[in-house]
């Protein structure tokens, strides 16, 4: 996952499960209307937690594919992964929908302090970084907290000077420390910039201690200043503090080659199970299949996609389908536009009043311990059968604020209800965007409770009576 | 740490703490000479406990100095830092004994799976490799599970392959996954040589599941084929696993820069405390001042240094220092050949009669747990009072069959006596000879106990009216 970034203020969506669980005001139960089949869903559930195939769909991705930035030629490797794979697993009318995408190549980043004790540091470049000169950069730093404390500088103490963005990222298990940390990230070159600093490094955003600096999007302004930006590892972050912290002036060597690419072809890859009665209407499955360079994605979003893809599966699998039909979407360029999501809500405009219900599983493959939505206040009671059935897998029921999902934001406007199961996020920021996102890092246990969860809830949407109404408008911050 | 080398065999020195903790035979607690003032011994053990300059001494170390391998002009500046801090500290005759040093560099390591499914791979050259030539190497893999296997193999299907040693590295706390695992690491490019193979690339040895390869040293036979050989992450060899379990064809591409630079100075750095009654008497302690290229050396083996450097100067910091001198040996070299414990024992031939006990810290920053001995049999009820100050510590005997540490190889003809903390390794070689060798893997409170169970035991065996005669001699494999 990564910011929501085109289109929308991010003030409006700011990532904030911990304000999700203000409680949910359930409207007594008497006027819902029930899950009619509410066994298959429970099947659905229980079954799940038995084994699933989620694991082998996320190894699959990551070892036959592995790094898929957009617009890169492993991305299209990666849409060829996706319709096969949706057709070899039983989906319906498997389609790659065209999408244009950037083409930003991370290249390398070099980099070494140079006084006043010469050491080699690990980093990367920010993604959208423009490059450095051929010979790099060498200028001396100027170190700040935060990217707040770089806004109330003195624009005569940057200039010309490398500024180091040194905020660390707290873990919590909602993952809320990233929320924190970020706009140094985003926003970090942007700011600086406009102050004359020559260029931004920045202290990974990440909760780990790992000698592998961790990437991300950010963000030029419109004819600002386009200065090169970087990621230090989080060691490497620390040595740049202790030598700035001896009151010596410290000077730093960057050069990083990372740029841009013509614009390249991608696609969303979409697979159905088509509903039973009222096929039109649809419960949507979302997940992104970019990655960022460094890693193979396994985090983010192959686990997320495996997610998706094996609880649509096993909804398809059952003899009686659902009524309503199961979409799965694996958005093209989560990390770095959101292209696929705008063109998916482009050119599916006039269905999207069918959509009855849509999630994205975009954390990881950590355990689901939450529920939120974003559905019609009325449709609440519906909703609290979802709740009630996945409360044994242990997860908690939320409020009605669900964020959803980066790739769900093109969808608010036509008010799509969303529904979020929120992951346990403690140990998602070690590897988030960095060289580290590999398959290792994922428990095929929890996989399948995530299945578990998301096959009965969508399930449950497809099969149920009534729906979910629209959802309520986003006026601002929750 | 790394493998003994040069002289003698490996295995009769193989690290096998395991084995220590046979028991040890205490003859008895009649006839041997007690510690004078246990009173002292026992302050310098409790104190150390209360904070020690440790952890300062470390983050010195590897901020100021960082990567410094052996022959580098980093190392150069790591010698003149270890003059400047034992003179800071307050030692007397501190020096830097000359030593001539081999100069490797580990250059750039790049590799990529070409087929069947392209992904990049991160690795790194393993201590002492030659290059690829520019161009680097394209071949097909042939995996083998071990060296042992290697060694079994027909040369027709290793011929003009790249052999991947896939050995998995288990995790111990007395670090005894270490000698299973490394000598594919060690020998596996000379014996795939042999056979016709073009390169080597194993799975890196170490526990762990980051994205950062290990590296360490390998040896080619004296006439042997010279064949590159670089070390996978374990992420890395996972995904190359996975390619390979598919049963189509398997090709990399390989890319190593490193290589040997002409010899170059460097120094063993030696500082003393000096006895106040028989101040030619020597208890030795020791660690190395080089470290691979990769980290900042802080676990390996700037822990150690700090460590000894620390015991030794709380010792000088006594009103009344002991009868003994303490003197405190930062080896060159320890990783690439141990040159400078080499050096040492020619340099100090005439003295080492006189060295009444030597220890080394080259394992971390971990817990002492265990300790071991080799010592003249009947003075082992002497050392039991050692023991005994060390067990509040929580430190158990072990045996008298002590390895010691690599530097404490050329003491062996002479029979010096040695002391072994055995530390708890269990975390060690997650990091070890990786980029994640740094600061932040350290807790500044294990330091502290290791401190204060060196600084009790130099203590006492500086200041006990008998001494350890003189080391039974090696024979064979403990």
């Amino acid at each position: 996952m990564t910011e929501p970034r085109p289109r929308l203020t991010e003030s409006r969506f700011v990532f904030s499960p911990a304000a999700a669980f203000c409680g949910l005001l359930l409207l007594g139960a008497a006027s819902f209307a029930a899950p009619a089949a509410p066994g298959t869903a429970e099947a659905l559930r229980d079954s799940a937690l038995q084994g699933t195939r989620a694991y082998e769909i996320v190894s699959s991705l990551t070892t036959e594919v592995g790094p898929r930035p957009a617009g890169s030629e492993a991305f299209q490797r990666a849409v060829v992964w996706g319709v096969r794979t949706l057709n070899e697993l039983g989906f319906q009318n498997v389609r790659a929908e065209k999408v244009t995408l950037p083409h930003w190549d991370i290249g390398t980043g070099e980099g070494r302090i140079t006084a006043p004790w010469p050491q080699p540091m690990v980093l990367t470049a920010l993604g959208g970084s423009e490059p450095t000169p051929d010979a790099g950069i060498d200028a001396e730093v100027v170190q700040v907290a935060s990217l707040d404390a770089l806004k109330a500088i003195d624009a005569a103490k940057v200039k010309g000077k490398i500024v180091f963005i040194n905020k660390r990222m707290e873990r919590h298990k909602d993952g809320t420390g990233y929320r924190d940390a970020v706009p140094g990230r985003t926003a970090g070159a942007a700011v600086a910039g406009k102050l004359g600093a020559v260029a931004v490094i920045i202290r990974s955003v990440g909760t780990d201690t790992n000698r592998l600096p961790h990437t991300g999007a950010m963000n030029y302004e419109k004819g600002g200043p386009r200065i090169p930006a970087a990621a230090l590892s989080v060691p490497d972050a620390d040595v740049l503090e202790k030598e700035i912290a001896s009151g010596k002036p410290v000077t730093f060597h960057l050069k990083l080659t990372s740029h841009y690419l013509p614009d390249a072809d991608g696609a969303n890859v979409i697979g159905e199970i088509r509903g039973r009665e009222k096929a039109d209407e649809i419960v949507l499955l979302g997940c992104h299949l970019d990655s960022w360079h460094l890693g193979t994605g396994a985090i983010d979003d192959g686990a997320g996609c495996a997610i998706m893809i094996e609880a649509a599966r096993r909804i398809g699998a059952l003899k009686e389908k659902p009524r309503r039909t199961i979409r799965v979407v694996l958005y093209a360029n989560e990390e770095f536009g959101l292209n696929g999501a705008i063109a998916y809500a482009k050119e599916h405009a006039a269905e999207l009043p069918k959509h009855i219900l849509a999630g994205e599983s975009d954390l990881g493959s950590g355990r689901v311990f939450g529920v939120t939505s974003r559905v019609a206040p009325e449709t609440l009671p519906a909703l609290a059968e979802i709740v009630k059935l996945l409360a044994p897998l242990g997860i908690a029921q939320g409020d009605n604020g669900a964020f959803g999902g980066s790739d769900l934001i093109p969808l608010v406007p036509a008010r799509v209800p969303v529904l979020s199961l929120e992951q346990d996020a403690s140990l998602y920021f070690d590897w988030h965007h960095s060289a580290n996102d590999t398959l290792d890092k994922i428990d095929p246990k929890d996989l399948d409770q995530n299945v578990a969860a998301w096959a009965a809830a969508a399930y449950a949407a497809a099969e149920m009576k009534g729906d979910f109404g629209r959802a309520p408008e986003v006026t601002g911050e929750e």
